[in-house]
């Protein structure tokens, strides 16, 4: 069902997902149990993020995090911890094709997160995640922990 | 996770479901592999529905559906096939608080469903499905054939 695969780093890649017109309003494909992405399932949640505001940092041990942005669009900046050559991706997804890519992007555990409202108005994700809620298995990070790692972006720099 | 669950009708049963204010956005729960009502996950899909119009019927002979509105409002129609004595429930949820409760709607094999786009902008529902879209388990039928079901309802005469 799905119509492209891509790897953005070690643990990050990116699907892109179809959208099918119909005269009372779209279907959009989202994940299936056979997908390859697929790694369970735990819990689907929803998080909205403001505009210009930002959420992060946050690593799972175990989790892996299959998101889809159904309102907006959303910044995503991923990286690893540096303990081995760095690396990080920075991607916007939308549901709107004009402001970015319908997908879905599968983070695996280990990979470190914060993600960004650029929507004027609701911005929101989903989570279709491997495992429930436990926080216990989860990292948080301050925003100006890992912001060196991306100098480029002034929203990285703890305004919101 | 859940805070409240009732029966609408036999098949269909409504759980009102938490959201969790933060400083950048909330996050709202959506459903759990331990879950009362989780069936199995075959496939996450989404679908619009426009201001005014209306998708509908389909019945599912297999699928467990678990839909959740994330954007504008959405009114569901879902009545039985009339064998028996006739049932049938019209409730609507919403993304808004203001409109309409937010809440995971639960609809068992055998019930028919159509939904209606209140909103005035994108109406968005999820569907976390026990199975996989599979057309052979899914029967349609026009509007007008379960209108008198809802003789209240002008949506459902197909004037969308």
């Amino acid at each position: 069902m799905t119509t492209e695969r891509r790897s953005l780093m070690p643990g990050v890649h990116l699907t892109l997902l179809r959208r099918i017109a119909t005269p009372h309003g779209e279907v959009r494909h989202g994940l299936r149990h056979d997908d390859a992405d697929f790694a369970g399932f735990g819990e689907a949640y929803f998080s909205e993020v403001y505009h210009g505001h930002v959420k992060g940092w946050k690593m799972h041990t175990v989790m892996t995090m299959n998101l889809i942005v159904m309102q907006g669009s959303v910044r995503f900046l991923l990286c690893d911890d540096g303990s081995r050559e760095a690396e990080s991706c920075d991607i916007v997804l939308s549901a709107d094709p004009r402001l970015g890519p319908y997908g879905r992007l599968t983070v695996a555990p280990g990979v470190w997160m914060a993600f960004a409202g650029l929507g004027a108005g609701v911005n929101l994700l989903m989570n279709l995640a491997s495992h429930g809620h436990d926080p216990t298995e989860a990292r948080g990070a301050d925003l100006a922990a890992l912001a060196h790692r991306f100098p480029q972006h002034a929203l990285m720099q703890g305004e919101a």
